[in-house]
């Protein structure tokens, strides 16, 4: 990812100076016109813009480690928790450099290239933000979510996740065809085209809900309903021989709410049960 | 839904008779046109093509017992499993009638309304679906996906089951930000934008590496990387006192396939250990 971000400002001109604790990766950045530092400080004393991308947080903490951060703008790239975030920002606010926190919605090939949909949460400092908004926007489209520079690391977070819930599901779908004269390509379009439909009715029902704190208004199948059609769902997968293993975690959350007293609702109350446990 | 789809057929000027286990509710249908029968029998008698929607696949044997069903093209459209769906084509066939199975993917408001997006998979009897396309495109649009009489249903569950692991991870993703200053309607159109770019390129992929039976091409994040980066998601999840129940089976299942050795896959692997169960 490093090498990725720093060929995208390189190929728009800009003057970038790089490191890397493997030498090769970074000399084979000074052919398309980096300049190529002999240590990590020597790269962070080059500009007043430095961005991190690195293995985790310890090897931030690591590099950084001597360096001289006062009037350094750092921007986080590397990929942490919230709590790190905050962490890096306090630590590096003690150091007295303002501190920008980012994750990045893409992998490597989509950095730097034109209507890829790639772009970077950031939070944390908003001058810093604003100061080098047009840089940081070279290698992919910016997003700045707050000064609380946990944010970022937080809705990268939250998206990734939600993309495994739907991983989970697409596997399951696909594992039921599985032995069945239906082609896989002919099923992904109708799974696409029905989960397009479905994400923003459930998400924008369930933020409605979450907002109001009432989760029965405007619900067209509330959770009694959806409660008992998912034993076609579950018969269904053991008809086709497909464990359940993926899907019975949120049915039996749903069942739970639902035995709780909460059947006029919609499936909202699921949020509630897993910050209760 | 039995209700939702008569109106719709009686609102577009057909002859609709109608018989319920409660009359009240075939009385109901009576003020908008319906023709009432006295029982099922007399029903299934007063027009060529019958449509069934009942609460389960029992009930549908339990009302038609002793109905005369030669010559009648049977809809059924009553929710149930692959297996009920062959298992109801073979006995209609031997009571003389055709048989179509149907799976509806919309609750009943959207049954009948112009652009709702709410259509009908249907499977079996293919001179049936075409000799009444016309008719049964009324209430919805219309989807053949087979001869097999099962195969409604299959598809009817496989989009369901998909949908359910997107509702599983959306939950995770607001559970997330509870407690955060962040709005769930701020984070609801991320979710969805993302979600949407995802689940093509998810469904897609796996589709075509189903196809090739090989896992390991075209991989944008592989299998070892993606575990790799699973803990960033759970240590988050622990920082912010959220169960990851949800999501903890589709993780272990990722990296029970590493552990087998296929690090260089893509996630389509997951599919193959949910039918070894």
């Amino acid at each position: 990812m490093g090498t990725a971000l720093a060929r995208a400002w390189l190929a728009a001109g800009h003057p970038v100076t790089v490191w890397n604790r493997t030498p090769a990766r970074a000399e084979a950045l000074a052919a398309e016109g980096a300049t190529v530092a002999r240590s990590a400080a020597e790269a962070v004393a080059a500009n007043r813009l430095v961005i991190l991308c690195l293995l985790d947080d310890d090897s931030v903490g690591a590099a950084l480690d001597g360096a001289a951060l006062t009037g350094r703008d750092l921007v986080n790239l590397t990929t942490g928790t919230p709590a790190q975030g905050r962490a890096r920002a306090a630590w590096a606010e003690e150091r007295g450099a303002r501190f920008l926190d980012g994750g990045i919605m893409a992998v490597p090939p989509m950095i730097g290239a034109a209507d890829s949909g790639a772009y970077v949460f950031y939070s944390g400092s908003a001058g810093l933000f604003e100061e080098h908004g047009e840089t940081l926007a070279v290698p992919a489209g910016t997003r700045y979510v707050g000064a609380d520079p946990g944010f970022a690391a937080l809705h990268d977070v939250a998206l990734l996740s939600a993309m495994y819930g739907m991983f989970a599901g697409l596997s399951h779908a696909f594992a039921l065809i599985g032995g069945e004269d239906i082609r896989p390509q002919d099923l992904a379009p109708l799974l696409v085209e029905w989960l397009a439909a479905m994400a923003p009715a459930a998400a924008h029902a369930s933020a409605a809900a979450l907002e109001r704190g009432d989760y029965t208004k405007d619900v067209t199948s509330n959770l009694a309903m959806q409660v008992a059609s998912t034993s076609t769902l579950v018969r269904t997968a053991e008809e086709q021989g497909v464990s359940t293993e993926l899907l019975t975690p949120v049915w039996d959350l749903m069942a739970r709410r639902l035995a709780d007293g909460h059947g006029e609702e919609d499936t909202t109350g699921v949020i509630d049960l897993l910050r209760a446990r």
